[in-house]
This record gives C-alpha cells, sequence and structure tokens, in this order.
C-alpha cells in the first residue's frame, strides 16, 4: 500500500532519529537532567539577538507582499547578492547572485542539486564515515553509492581506494569537511589529491564529475584550523551550505547552493537546479527567513561555546581511558568503541543513560559517534556515567 | 550534464512561471501601473496583521531554542493538535495531532505523500483543466499521469470517462476544488459520484486507490457556495492544505497533510509521509511558521476583496462580449478563447499588455485562466486593453 522504496525506508529508518527518540522517552521517564542524549547535531546555543531584532525590523519596515510573498524559484535578487559577497570578503571568489540559490535547507539544496545532474545508474561516491542521509538523497534519483574507505589512522579519505573506485558512471562525489561523523577538518594536501585524480578521471572518461562540498559545519574549527571553501580546488565544485549551525535555525530550513561560473556548463546546471527547486515542491526557501540570514550575515558562531564542550569531552573520556580522535571541526567526537560490536556498546552506554550514535549509522563500524552540542552541564553530569561505563569494559584511566 | 528529466523539465517549463517573468519584463519597460498581469496565483491581500503581531509575540515569549529548532519531522504536536481541533469543528471531524503533518507548503506535501504511495508505473489520475505542476510532481516517483475529461458544459469532471480510464494501476486520483484553473466548486453530487465509483473500482481491482484533495483555496468561495472538506465522502482521502492563500504567505513554504485513521493502513502511511519529509530533504516545515499558522488558525481569508474583483472583470468581460465561467471559488476566471487557437490570443493580448495563461498550461486547450488575484485598479485599468482585444476579435459587447 505503501510504496516500495518507503517500506525500506521504514524497514531501515534513521538510526540517529530513533536515539533521539529513545533519548526524548527516557528523558520522560527518568528527567531530562539525568539522561545524557548526545544523539542529535541540535545547535546548543541559541540563535543570536540578532536573529530577533532582525525579524522585527523586517517585519516593521518591508511590505508583507514582499516578505511573505512569491519570488523568483532561486530566491530573493538582494539576499543572493550579500551571501556572494560575503563569500567573496571571505574566500576572494568572484560570484554574484546569479551562482547563488537559496535552498531549504542544506538537505534540500543536496537534493536538487542531485535531480539537476542524476539519472538512475549514475555514481555517487562517499567518504566512509558519513552521514547516512546521503544513501536516501542518492535513492530518491536511483542513483548508487560508493563508498571510499578512510585512513583509519587519521579518518581522511584514502586517496588510493577513492581513484580505484572511480568510474565513467562516476557523477558526484560528497565532501563534508569539517566531517560529520569525525569531526575531522580535510586537510589541504588530502583535498588537492582529491581534486588532482578528479581532474585526472575527467580527462581519461570523458565525463564530468561533480564535487558537491557539504559545509554546514564550515565555520565551526578549533585549534588554528581555518575556515575554507572548496572551490578554489577543483572547477567543478558544487557547494551546498544550511544557516542550521551557524545561525542556530535548524528548523528554519534555511541554506544556499553555490554553482560557480568555472563549473562546466553553468548556466544550465544553475537553471536545472532553479526547476528542480520547483518541481521537487520546495518552490523556493522560506521568505522571511532568507531575509533573516541576509541580514545577519555577518554573525558569528560561537564557536568558543563548542569549543570548551570539546575540550571537556575529549580530556574527560581520555582520562577515563576511552580511544578519541580529538575533533577538529564541527561539534561530533568519534571515539573507538570498547566493544568489538559497538551496538552492544551503544546499548551498554543506555544503561548509564548515554545516548551515543553508533558507528554502522555511518557506514563504519566499531566506532560511536558523540555530539557535544548540548549544555555544558550535560557534558559535567555525564562524565560519572562514562566512567562507569568505562570499568564496565575494564578501561584503565589515566 | 544536467540529468535527462531535469532537461525534459527545462525543454517544458512552466508557462506559468515564464508568462509571470515576461509580465515583470514588460513591467520594467512600459511601468508596472501600464501592465495588466494576471498570470500568477500570488495573493493579492497582505498577510493579516495577526500574522506579524504572532510573529513578535512567539519571539518575545518563546524560548528560540524552540522556536527555530529540530523537532518531529511530522512538526510541532501542539500546531498538529490545534489544527486537528480547528478541522473538528469546522468540518465534524474527529482528528488529533496523530492524523497531521506539517509540510513546506502544499507543493511539498503532495511531493511526500507521492514518495510514500508511488511506485514506478502507477498511475494518477486528474480532472482536466489541471494544474501543470501535478504532471512534474507524478514524474519525480516514474508515475504516469492519466487524464480525465471535464464535462465542458459545467468544468466538472465527465464521470463516465473517470469509470473508464480507472485501472488496476490506478493508485492515486488528484482533486482539487475549489478549482485552478477554472474556478468551478465541485457540486456534492459530483464529490458523491466520484466516491461511488473510487469503492466499486477498489473492490473490482481488489487495491487501494487513494483521492487526494489538493485544498489551498478551500476557503475561498463565493454566492453561498460552503466551504467543504472532503475526507466525508470516501476513507481513502488524504488532504493536502497551504496556508498560501488563506494567509497570504506563499513564500513562506507552511502547510499540512491530513491522513484519517479511516485510510488503509492509516498509521503505515503516516509513517511512510514522515520518512519522505525527512528524505526527499524537507526534514520539516519551516519551524516559526508552523507556530504562526496555529497562533493565527482562527484568521479568516478575506473573501470579499476576491470576490469584489470576480464580480467585476466577470461583468466587464461579459459585457465585452467574452464568454466566460462564472468562478464560484477560488480567485481565477476561466475564459473560452475567441481564436481557436488560444496561444495566439495569449500572444494578441500581450499586445495590449494583458497577461493571461494559455489552457495549454493546464491540459485543456481553447481557454484561457486570468488570476484576479490583483488589486481592484488593475482589473479597472485593464478593462480598456480588454475591450481593445475584444474589438480585434470583432466581439459584440452587450
Amino acid at each position: 500500500m505503501v510504496s516500495q522504496k518507503i517500506k525500506t525506508a521504514l524497514a531501515g529508518s534513521s538510526v540517529i532519529r530513533a536515539m533521539f527518540t529513545e533519548g526524548k522517552e527516557m528523558a520522560k521517564k527518568y528527567g531530562a537532567e539525568n539522561v545524557y542524549d548526545f544523539s542529535l547535531g541540535n545547535p546548543a546555543t541559541p540563535a543570536p539577538e540578532a536573529v530577533k531584532e532582525s525579524i522585527k525590523k523586517i517585519l516593521d519596515e518591508k511590505d508583507p507582499m514582499y516578505i511573505h510573498g512569491y519570488m523568483d524559484n532561486s530566491g530573493y535578487e538582494e539576499v543572493r547578492e550579500k551571501i556572494a559577497q560575503n563569500l567573496n570578503k571571505r574566500f576572494g571568489t568572484h560570484f554574484h547572485f546569479h551562482n547563488i540559490i537559496m535552498t531549504v535547507g542544506a538537505a534540500g539544496g543536496l537534493n536538487i542539486v542531485f535531480k539537476a545532474i542524476l539519472d538512475p545508474g549514475d555514481e555517487v561516491m562517499v567518504f566512509a564515515p558519513y552521514f547516512g542521509e546521503y544513501r536516501s538523497y542518492a535513492a530518491n534519483f536511483d542513483a548508487k553509492i560508493v563508498e571510499v574507505n578512510p585512513d583509519t589512522a587519521t579518518f581522511e579519505p584514502d586517496l588510493a581506494d577513492f581513484e580505484a573506485k572511480i568510474t565513467a558512471k562516476t557523477k558526484a562525489v560528497i565532501i563534508n569537511t569539517p566531517n560529520n561523523p569525525t569531526g575531522v577538518v580535510y586537510k589541504d594536501k588530502t583535498l588537492k589529491g582529491i581534486a588532482e585524480i578528479l581532474k585526472q578521471k575527467q580527462v581519461e572518461y570523458h565525463t564530468d564529475i561533480y564535487l558537491i562540498s557539504d559545509e554546514p559545519y564550515r565555520e565551526l574549527v578549533y585549534d588554528g584550523n581555518k575556515e575554507n571553501f572548496l572551490t578554489k580546488y577543483y572547477e567543478n565544485t558544487i557547494v551546498g551550505y544550511s544557516f542550521s549551525k551557524s545561525l542556530s535555525l535548524p528548523g528554519e530550513r534555511i541554506g544556499y547552493v553555490v554553482v560557480p561560473e568555472e563549473a562546466s556548463d553553468s548556466d544550465m546546471l544553475i537553471s536545472g537546479i532553479n526547476v528542480a527547486n520547483r518541481t521537487l515542491g520546495f518552490v523556493n526557501a522560506p521568505s522571511l527567513m532568507q531575509l533573516v540570514a541576509a541580514e545577519c550575515i555577518e554573525e558569528k558562531t560561537d564557536v568558543a561555546y563548542y569549543d570548551a564542550n570539546r575540550t571537556l569531552l575529549y580530556q574527560s573520556l581520555e582520562q577515563l581511558g576511552f580511544c578519541c580522535f580529538k575533533p577538529e571541526g564541527a561539534f561530533y567526537l568519534w571515539m573507538k568503541s570498547p566493544d568489538e560490536d559497538e551496538s552492544r556498546f551503544v546499548e551498554q552506554a543506555k544503561k548509564y543513560h548515554l545516548i551515543l550514535v553508533p558507528g554502522s549509522a555511518f557506514a563504519w563500524k566499531g566506532y560511536v559517534r558523540i555530539a557535544y552540542c548540548v549544555s555544558k552541564e550535560t557534558i559535567e553530569h555525564s562524565i560519572p556515567a562514562f566512567r562507569k561505563l568505562a570499568e564496565e569494559y575494564r578501561l584503565t584511566g589515566k
């Protein structure tokens, strides 16, 4: 009665969402303060005061027919131009409004880009471990996901494996740095290596291969890592962005896609993405929030907040004897499971009201993801629970 | 380089959007006051003052983490419950929040319903003339559109043609009353006839056939026509709604879908639509606007405004000798083209700065759609232009 694809989706539904739901149920049962929910990438800081102020300013100063009305499917020109100028200033690019398409969040952006470029049977490469929703988005257009293994010493992509798996059917490569779930920031050398391989393979196969840079965590970098923008490495790069994390607006579904002039057939691609925005049913990004994003474009993400959480959590877990990758960006900590079956480890953690996400949700077993976009108190109060978990696994703390 | 489907979409892109763009260009050239743009179904009245007030109230009273944060993919429970109660009060239904899924406009709603029910090759029936975007939405899921002819005396569906075209592959029937583009409100007898046929065919083929009621114009009815709600006619009815017209918020992309308990396997269907909302990339309806819609649920559409436009336009065109269907709902007037080639008529109209949409955009030639969701002045000032057009076609005015 429901479609076959949805039956499959229902059977293997999002592990992250399931953990989030389970966390909420545990919070009802035991009290929210006694459950340490590290499941969801929901910003822990409220939207900056400027968001509230700019909404009120827009409502008081602009015509409601403009604020809430239809506009071009790609969004308001003034908003797109402001975003283009902001990117140009920060990254030395040369965009103008034509290169920017406002989207219903990063998820909406990825789907309209996929719809614009993917034919059934095309291959979309992802660097494991990766955000599981990419699988659903590729499946929407009957494309095939090809997983590239990581170098497990660094959790950067294994470039030899990458090169070996590119075929004549490779249409897109998704890249996500700072990375969900590992917190790794891909190094300049890695990005240059990926670009070099793609350039060669495009020549070898006479194809266009798009590098799709999913950048919701662009501004969340620590320890002197710089904000990066990937169009400078490789011409056929399409960027997807969301204001979910930078302005703490995940529920508002507001983001954008960037298609540089250098991308092959860039005009047709831009038209295609614009049409896909309409025909997939997004029509346009929510209008008021487009105007708000433009008004707040200079607002800074509260990086210090997440950095403090990161340091506290990383140091505490290491002291307890867990083996962690020190996050360089985003708000996720990638930890080796002390149990060879990380799903069993996640179950054990629940006994202590710790909600973690198993690595299998990101197609990489043996690890767990801990989203530290929570209050500092949640982390502080969770440490005794992690200690009990460490003791259960007889870890030797430092 | 772009996908085959998008290439096709680009070639046959929305006639309505193209006319809208052309109208904007003519307005630049000749001055907005000298162009009579009847192309787009964009509400002509601003959002009620209550929208602005409720946004400010929500911003001042609620936690920004709640206002702008993630919630269940189906939307806030409190919002869905308010909508359920509002429907129950108005239409004697028995919904609760579980039956309501908040969507990114009606277009987002139709797409997630389609994704939840359609397998490739399934047939989706539409009653011609119909909103052309339905074709794109069905194509997203590789379903086949089957067009049912109208009774051209009334522009209600021809029930004999409907019955004859239902097959074992019919999965859904889209119904849209008050109708875009004709302005017709389907009569009780017609709706009962459709329900009766569907019930018989479900038995005959041992299938479930969903009646999908697309209701953005639900409240826009004139001349004593009553607001209607179609779940009472047929158990397998799914309702899609948008606040675009009723609250004049088309750019905000806020609507909902209703799945009654009586629909077969309703729980699985609701779960499927919820998952489709996530995996198609909508994730959830924009959060602040969900809360606004709930706050403004008792607001009334300014029916009198559109009614005045309707009367003025209808009477003027009839006096000039055009042959019109008197609109009973929505804000469209359906007019017979005095030229056997209605595209040529639309071109002629442009000479007088009149922007109309040809019936072929709705899969029914020989007619044009005039969207009278414009200012009263636009209609008044357009009459001399329509007069010249009438003279060109040697129509005999009254």
